[in-house]
């Protein structure tokens, strides 16, 4: 995985930072769930349903940071001349997520 | 988390189990990574494009289950008198999972 | 565009076709409003906010058609030993459908 | 349907009206071209495969229009010290967008 080093403009504060992990640590919770189901070889649809919920748990994760990002990357970049450009980034991973 | 104590008409064989579960644990490593991303306050565009990646993993292994549930579970329901109700308990979990 | 000649396996009765075709027509008249919105230069959100609903609309009528789909000819595919390419052909539309 | 007379802080140039309104006259086509495949009691898979396509077409419509907006509606709210309430607004029209 290869990553530009940007950072964003204005580093999360520790409470912003620990509800997104928190939230990050209750999915990674709920996908072992997930594997401790298949490997009782539970009903299909009860499996289906709580992958269906990880990915909407995920989205929200998703769009708290697009908010964030939008509130300080976007904005900056709008405030310092660079809209369009970071205006572009965001249409490109938007795309991507709402898939 | 409540779930009937239904089982799929076939069990998964070792080779199915294995290959979702392999699926699985890829999943709960690349979520390990974003809360790796957010601990480094990484840039909130990279950790979305990885998010969307997770999204797009879960779906695939999602859709695998889907199509193994009603070669087997819808196949047989169906050819037993009971297709109607297995159909419509796999439609609901495709509203949920197309979102 | 090129479709292969298959039928329904049942043909749609005329309260089913009529159904689809009310549905299809008011997601034509919606389609002409949001025209309308640009044409009177709306705001944006606001156009934004019909497509939405526009989308949910032929989704609703897509999962439609895939229920009595499911139930007519995968079913008659299942009962007569065609089940697999059936489902197969299913789980391709099913997960275009889902972007 | 009750809309807010809010106006895009820029009004659409006569080309990029013209570009939106030709694809939602295509669409508009599309939806007509769906609705004929019913009245022929076409094969359900095929008529599916043409209502992704229009789901397809109208979230590349949507995104152009979310492109623009963010370029002109949300820079100018930003500049002028409306950024949050904007983005705000924004941050709901694409979550039901992503949907």
């Amino acid at each position: 995985m290869v990553f530009n080093e940007k950072k964003p403009i204005q580093p999360r504060s520790e409470i912003e930072q620990q509800k997104v992990l928190n939230r990050l640590k209750r999915i990674e919770g709920q996908v072992r769930g997930v594997q401790k189901m298949v490997e009782e070889d539970r009903y299909c649809i009860d499996i289906l349903v709580q992958i269906s919920a990880i990915n909407s748990a995920l989205k929200n994760t998703g769009f708290e940071l697009l908010e964030k990002h939008m509130n300080h990357c976007v904005s900056h970049a709008i405030k310092t001349g660079n809209g369009e450009e970071s205006i572009d980034e965001l249409m490109k991973v938007m795309k991507q997520f709402s898939k």
